[in-house]
């Protein structure tokens, strides 16, 4: 039985606020051993990797076989079916027309003062990017992280994935080709965040890491960050689907589990205006978990995580949206438009009943990797903006400064710091 | 003695990575100290942020005497001199001018296959401003980081600064005011960074957390993130200047002494082609440290961290800058334009003769919460945009979701996703 809340209850307040409390995420306590590792890499280098990936992975390498070399990639590829080739280029394609649009604009501009001032963007020198083995190895999640970055105009792309006994994903792979990824390397966990953060004899350390891993990488990710930049931490997925009498139930339940499906501790939330599309949604929910290859994990989550919030009006919706900041938003609604506008806190939005979320995962070109557990209240999805830096930039001519300087002066001054002060007057002859 | 590198030395590449590496500051382990003061505050609310003030500030509280009221910023205003006040007003209205050109677009296009796509920005709905007390409680930062917030659109901006024992700063206030500040308590340390964090009784929770702080206030925020945001974590300043046979040597004197007056640990470097003027601005920075207010803080920088950077031509100089990534670079060359846009890493970069830093401390218009420690090699000075976060949209139309749907089918099932596949499936009758 899923959760259901409903708006009319008197209780609502006290149980909306607990839906939004509830701890979806065991926060293991690896900080320790993770500490070791990374302080161990940093001194050992690759003699250090090669002993975790032994111990972690199963797998016995040397410096030479750290990198995995084009020739395994060309080999990958060709296991790859044409569809599925097809779908990842199309997929690539679309993700890079939208995210170049994202390209920042210099700006440089004279003022009446003859102040000349803006700030010319850069991209980030060098990136890693951590892409995990196992069951949350995307290939999908591989272009979202790289495309960016390359359309951003960073020079070099190091991946990182492990391979536990030796096992690649042919896939992941070839989306790393496909993305423009310069290197990829066989290793994972903590040791890989440490190499990519401090470099090894083979690994040349970056400048900032990204991509999701297990507790050991953001772990690593949150101690090696100030020696490098992260990205956000992920947490488990999430979906809200607001939606009134117009949407249609059973593709709405193929929504709740498409993101039931991720993990345990993904959370699908319906909210409505229609008490019927409510009894509607929670069956179809069922009948379809009956079928679904992946119904332990899915059911798991709608079970636990799960809720059907009933409200008086669609409008009243709108602050619990923003309270709950979800990583995906569905609007199925008939004002699907006007609500959305509406909205402050959410990574993406989805727009009518024939845009599944499932095709801003791979296709539609907005990026997949968001803000999750509410940080969209502060956050925004994976873009161009988080491979690039912007320096300011600020020339006076002698008029300019003779124009700014004595406020400067008596700034200075203010704050008890005479050699700022000092520092303006000696070129104004003051 | 100032340290003395030359690129012509055998030894350089060895003792610039040793300048790079040069620990300035000392990491206080507070860690377990600030984890049990925020769980004490979330916990207890004002009665422990009341407890931890009286503590730490030696100030008696109640819930009431919390905030500040309006009637104290009126009497804190009416302390400061006119002169100052005029400064901070040219101050306000330079950096709202600068920063109201970084708001950013939204977007929306359809494309050729009928789905329509874009993004759109929002203000961050609620940000709290840490303000320290004594030495570093800057009139100036205020301005930095809550005139952007307001720029921004975010709607309530709370800022927390300590009084010990009682003493305000009543240019801190004024600032605050002048700024746009909504509420201001007097409060600091991890107890107000997790009143911000987990709200109080009286003091209601903010989305995320900007401003500098001590190792405590850096701890809490650390630990904090997540529940809410954080901006970067501020080192030590620095600063770096490029000069050759055209620049001032005790005008660079005097900008080098500018960024050691603010901390032990800044670091001022200078990198010249000219012996001549590397011995004139040591002697320089010698004669003008004599009559220093702040001769000890700024004597104790150079000695330990400033350093003097002989190359042979200036072209060299490009990767140095890289390396080092300085939060504020100085060019006091002939051709500065054309070399500083060859820089990649850098906070803020100042151009010319007549473009003390000091003038961006101020009153030049760009932001001077900039990056430190490197990090500019991935991460921007305070901006517009760190008050504010972009939600993507998507929406397809039926054919649209007919073009794009059999691909997202296709790598939902190649990630082993069925029931992403599904989702897309079921409404394509497939």
């Amino acid at each position: 039985m899923v959760q259901r809340l409903d708006a009319r209850d008197a209780s609502f307040p006290k149980d909306f606020a607990a839906l939004l409390s509830a701890k979806r995420e065991v926060s293991e306590d690896v900080d320790q051993a993770v500490r070791a590792i990374i302080e161990d890499v940093a001194v050992r280098g690759d003699e250090a990797l090669i002993d975790y990936t032994y111990r972690f992975d199963g797998l016995a390498l040397q410096p030479e076989t750290l990198r995995i070399s084009d020739e395994e990639i060309d080999a990958a590829e060709a296991q790859c079916s044409k569809e599925t080739l097809e779908a990842l280029a199309l997929a690539k394609e679309r993700i890079e027309v939208f995210h170049r649009a994202q390209r920042p604009q210099d700006s440089q501009t004279t003022d009446a003062l003859g102040v000349t001032l803006g700030w010319r963007w850069t991209a980030i020198e060098s990136v890693g990017l951590y892409v995990p083995g196992g069951r949350a190895s995307y290939p999908s999640s591989v272009l979202m992280n790289a495309v960016p970055a390359k359309v951003a105009g960073v020079p070099r792309i190091a991946m990182v994935v492990p391979t536990p006994r030796g096992e690649t994903n042919p896939l992941v792979l070839t989306a790393a080709r496909l993305a423009g990824v310069d290197e990829v390397f066989r290793i994972g966990g903590a040791q890989a965040v440490a190499a990519l953060a401090y470099g090894t004899e083979t690994v040349k350390p970056v400048a900032k890491i990204v991509g999701p891993g297990n507790a050991y990488v953001a772990a690593a990710k949150r101690r090696v960050f100030g020696q490098v930049g992260i990205d956000m931490i992920a947490g488990p997925s999430e979906v809200l689907i607001l939606a009134d009498s117009h949407a249609n139930p059973d593709w709405i339940a193929a929504d709740l589990l498409a993101q039931a499906e991720h993990d345990p501790a993904a959370q699908s939330i319906l909210i409505t205006d229609n008490a019927s599309l409510a009894d509607a949604v929670e069956q179809a929910v069922a009948r379809q978990l009956e079928t679904l290859p992946k119904a332990e994990i899915a059911g798991a989550s709608w079970r636990d995580f799960g809720a059907i919030i009933l409200i008086d009006r669609l409008e009243n919706a709108i602050p619990l949206v923003d309270r709950l900041a979800p990583e995906h938003l569905e609007i199925e609604t008939e004002n699907a438009e006007e609500l959305a506008g509406r909205v402050r806190n959410a990574g993406s939005i989805f727009l009518g009943s024939h845009t599944p979320e499932a095709i801003g995962d791979y296709v539609g070109g907005p990026n997949h990797v968001l803000p999750t557990a509410r940080s969209a209240r502060f956050s925004s999805g994976l873009g161009v903006l988080d491979f690039m830096k912007r320096s300011s930039i600020l020339k006076c001519d002698p008029a300019a400064l003779r124009a700014l300087g004595p406020a400067a002066i008596a700034l200075g001054r203010a704050e008890g710091l005479e050699g700022h002060a000092r520092s303006v007057a000696i070129r104004l002859n003051l």
